[in-house]
This record gives C-alpha cells, sequence and structure tokens, in this order.
C-alpha cells in the first residue's frame, strides 16, 4: 500500500508529518510526500502523486485562513480536489482546517494534529479495512472535535 | 438488477441500512455498499461503484451538518455527484438530509429514514419503471415530508 | 428532428406535456420523453437522451423550489446542464421556473406553461431556423412574462 | 483568420451586429455568427463554433440580467465558456454587459456597444498581434468605461 | 527548465516583467510571455503554454478588481487554473492581488510586485528543489505580506 501525502507551506502546523507518523503506526506503507505552497496547489499535485508515483490514496492536507477570500479558496480546491477523484477513480482524503475554527493557536495546533491523526486511520480503513467503515456507517463520526454520535442512541 | 449503496460515516443516521432493506422489498437487486467518511468522498466512491463493481444506479446517501461550512461541502459533493454522473452515463441518486431541516433527533432519524426509503423506490423506477415516473411527472412530489402536489389540482 | 424531454415528478406542472404538445404544433418532430425525480437528475437523462436515443436537441424542464438550499439545487443542475451540453456538443434548452417567480398556484401554473411553451419554440428554431434567431438578437426577448424589447428602441 | 461571434435574443442590444462591423474594420476576417435564446446557451454555441466551424477564436456576447438570479445564470455561463476554451485550446472573449452597470437604456446600450467594440479589437489583438497587448501589460485597460490606469503613473 | 508567465492588461501593474525578472535570477530558465485582456482568459492561456509551448510551470499573474463582480470573475478564473492544471498534470501558481488588498496606489504596486517575486521562488521551487518546499510545510509563508509563521513556536 502507497500513501501520498500533500501539504503547504501556508499552513501554520506541519499536518504532513503527523499524517505520515500516523500512517505508519497503523499499517505498513510506502510514503510519497510533497509539500505545495497552498491548497490551490493541492488538486494537481494529489493528481501527480496519483498517476506519476502510483499512490493508493492520497492525503491532501491545508488550512485555509479564516477571512472570506480564504473561504473561496478552500471552495476552489475542494472542488478541485473531487475532480482529481473523479479523474482519477482513486480516494483522496481531504482535511482541511479553517484557522477560525479555532480560538488560539494552542487549539489550532491541536486540531490541525488530531484531525489529520484521525483522517490517516480513516485512509488505512478506506483501503485495508472497508468493513471497519461500514460498521461506523451512521454512528455520526467527527475528525478532531467529538463525535456527534447516532440520532437514535 | 444491480444498485450501489454509497454512505457515511459522519452521517448520523445508518441511511445504507434503509436504502437496502427498501429496494430489496420492492426488486429482485444485487446490493453493492461501501461506506465513506463524509459526502465529499461519495462522488469518486459512487463511480467506482459504477465502473469497478458495475452497478446500474447508484444511491449517494449523506447527512451534511447545519452550519455554512456543510452547506458549502453539500454543495460541493453535489457538483461532483452529477458529474460523475455525466462522466459515466449512469443515474445516482442523491440523498441528503440536511441536520438543520429536522427540529430534533428523533424527527432527524425520521426523515433520514423516509426519504432513504422513498428515494430507494424512485432508483427502482428509474432503472425498471421508468412509465411510472412519467405518469408521476408535474404532481409535485416530495421525499420525507408531505407532497407539494400540483398546481393546477 | 428528434427532440428530448426531460421532467421531473417534483415539479408541479407538467411541463414535458406542455413542450410536447408545443414542438408537435411547430415541427414535425420524433420525441423521446423521460421523467426524473428532481432537477438534479436532469444533467445526466439529457445527456443520454443525446448519446443513447440520439436526440438533435433536448428540452431540461424543472421547478425549483423557493428556498436557499432549492436555489443551490439549480445552480448545480444547471451547471451540470451546462458540461452535459459541452461533452455531446449539441443544445440542452434549459427551461427552470422558480417558484418564487410566482404569485400564487395558478399565476405558477400559467408561468410553467408559456415558459415551456416559448421556449419549445425556440428549441424548433434552434434547429431548424437559426435565421429567425438572428433577426431576433438583441431584442430583449422574455419566455414567461413580458419580452423587454431593445434599449434603443 | 476565422472569427465566430455568438450572441443572444435576450440581449437588448444588437451586440453581435457591432462586433462583426468592428472586426471587419480592423482585419481581413471570415464572420461565422450564431444567435441563441440566453447567455446558457453560449458554451455550447461557441464550442461548436470552434470544432464545427473551425473558427480561430470567438467572442460570446451576452446582456444579463440586474436580478440575483441573473448573476447566477451570468456566473454559470462563465464557467462554461472558461470549460469550452479549455476543452478546445481556443480563446473566448467574453463580453458581458450587466443590466444594472448603466443608468438608464441610453447608457446601456452605449455600454454595450462600446464594450462590444473594444473586446472585438482584443480579440483581433490576441490572433494577429500578441505582441501589442504584451506591451499594454499591467496598463489597466478597461472595456466600456474609462481604462484605469497603472497604479505607477 | 521553461516557464510559462501568462498575465494581463487589465492589470495595473506589470506582473510579467517582475515575474520574469525573479525567474532568471534564481534560475536558468527559458520564458514564454503571453498577455491576455482579463483573468477569465488566463485558464486557456496557460493551457496552451503548457500543452503547446512545453512549459514546465506557469505563472498566472491577474488582479481583480475590488467589486463583488471582480470576485466573482476571480473565483471562474481559479476554478479554470485548477482544472487546466488537472487536464495537463502541470503546476499553475496562480498570483493574483486582489485591488481592495491594499490601501492606496503605491501600496498596490508594492504589493504585487512583492507577491509576484516570492511566487516566481515558489515556482522555480517546485520545478527544481521540492525538498526546499518539505522544509517549509507547515511554516505558515505569505507572499506579498509577512509570514503568519507557525502555530506551535
Amino acid at each position: 500500500m502507497k500513501v501520498g501525502v500533500a501539504d503547504t507551506t501556508f499552513s501554520r502546523v506541519n499536518m504532513g508529518r503527523y499524517a505520515i507518523e500516523e500512517l505508519k503506526t497503523h499499517a505498513s506503507v510506502a510514503i510519497e510526500r510533497v509539500t505545495v505552497p497552498g491548497i490551490k496547489d493541492l488538486p494537481v499535485a494529489c493528481k501527480k502523486l496519483i498517476e506519476e508515483k502510483r499512490c493508493d490514496i492520497v492525503m491532501a492536507l491545508g488550512m485555509p485562513g479564516g477571512k472570506d477570500k480564504d473561504r473561496m479558496c478552500a471552495h476552489e480546491a475542494s472542488q478541485g480536489l473531487i475532480l482529481a477523484q473523479l479523474m482519477t477513480n482513486t480516494h483522496i482524503v481531504e482535511v482541511f482546517v479553517h484557522e477560525d475554527e479555532a480560538g488560539n493557536d494552542a487549539e489550532l495546533a491541536w486540531l490541525a494534529e488530531q484531525r489529520t491523526r484521525e483522517h490517516a486511520r480513516n485512509a488505512v480503513k478506506m483501503v485495508l479495512h472497508p468493513n471497519v467503515l461500514e460498521r461506523e456507517a451512521g454512528t455520526g463520526q467527527r475528525q478532531g472535535f467529538a463525535d456527534a454520535g447516532p440520532a437514535r442512541p
């Protein structure tokens, strides 16, 4: 299993490092990492990891700023990531942490690490253990903050 | 007839289970199910069900949260689902239940089950009984809450 | 000349019936009709009418609801219809009547019928009489409500 | 050099006529014109001018209305025009005049004519005189209203 | 290494000139430059630089105006640039300076030059020194204004 990890210099947390650490804890994986300036550079970076480096799945890690323009960038990047997946029939796990989700730098760093690690585990499940995900269907999972849980307890 | 069912661990209701139950009640169908973390993972999951598992139609089941960011995710997922359909010439029935459509958890669970079941019947009609849908043209059908009915009664 | 007509069960007016009636009045046409649940199902339905049923042009008929979520659905469907046209080099005439364009059910029914009929005539012109459209260039045509007319009378 | 000119019957000014007049003044060009009902019909109309009529460049002329729904239509049409260009590796010069850019009908007519003529000259430059455009880089050119000029005079 | 530089006559700063200057300072590069009227012309211009001029990477330089309509243009252009990258598996470095990011013309000129130069260095790193970018992962880099820095100092 080969996992691509794409992250950015714009992010204020080294999300790529946490992703790689967590991936290696949960599976015997080869890693291809690439760092680009910002989240809008991620779609093609991920597509290249899939097509040129033969990754089975890719994690796209980014930290959009808190302004309106940043939200639009995140939207554009997300659309591009979905398109890249459709063009390659390969999953790209988007892990975006919006700067305004956290109240301060410490919480931001915690949230970025936590969400990255949880999604790294999701990436492993998607490729190696799809039946585990099916057992979690409809259980209100969240990555980073607490799970919402099922509506019917 | 082979039907793909894609749902999420983010959803707070096991929509995939209801879809499969209802599909089996109305037709002799083979089912391919896959569960992904969130709605933005659905487009490529559905495309893979069509192209790699040879499904004739797919149901994409998701439950977007009630915040602005969640609405944007739903929009991005919807665009991706439409694109996946155009790339495969195959229908994907989108069944999204927005968390803020319901007043409480019980209503949310009811709505998610009801809408999923009604759309499962639509999926069967689209593949096996298109003439039934044509007879319902312009009658103001809704899935979940009450039908709107025709403007000219 | 073969015209595809795609409409929905969500619509509160049987727009497909008016389209077919009007098309037959103005040209000797073969019709392929398909009815889908909602407007987001229209893009692939129209593409299939073009590619699988060999239609020369398609009418996509829908009636989005009046809420914000409905407006977003209409936007997503429109983008999909434009993409379907670009993938097939074939025109799809979008006829959307937003529920909040009319003050009551009677006006809604009138508007849906009127706009559908006018666009059916446009569809015929686009395929058979492009020179008629060229003569109407810049004249402020509207479908349903009154024409705006040219800015320089 | 062959130039495509696509305009609409929705527009309140015959923008196609001004485009053709201006193009003929500045270059020895063959013209292919097509008129469609509205701006959302322009993307595929332009793509067909490129692929079926072998145009070297196309002008897409439209006049979106002043309401929110019209702005959304313009957005959808613009995305389609960009996609049509990427699918054909051919420039399409979008000339949109929003009805609410002008205070009255006379100004609207003036603006539509002026912007169309200036963009017709741009189209000629893009194909025949790219070095002229390079000399104008960063000079704050506008089409219709007065130029903004360079930030460093 | 061959770098494409696409800029606009709409911009109020000659961003292309700064890009070329900076690129030549940091690497032995061949340059292909093209100037188009506005930012919506950039996606296909960049795609042509990649496919017809064989550029290894492209810089897309633009200066959107400060009004709502301009923001929408920037959004449309950005989506097109992401799509162009996905269609070519080649990076396009988007350098957009929004007119309303600066308080006056002098600051606007400074910001446009600064951001262009910093992104030119990024373009060189992306092609020739990807390991340098990886070392900067998660350090909160910004182009133009001051860096945000890492959340955990």
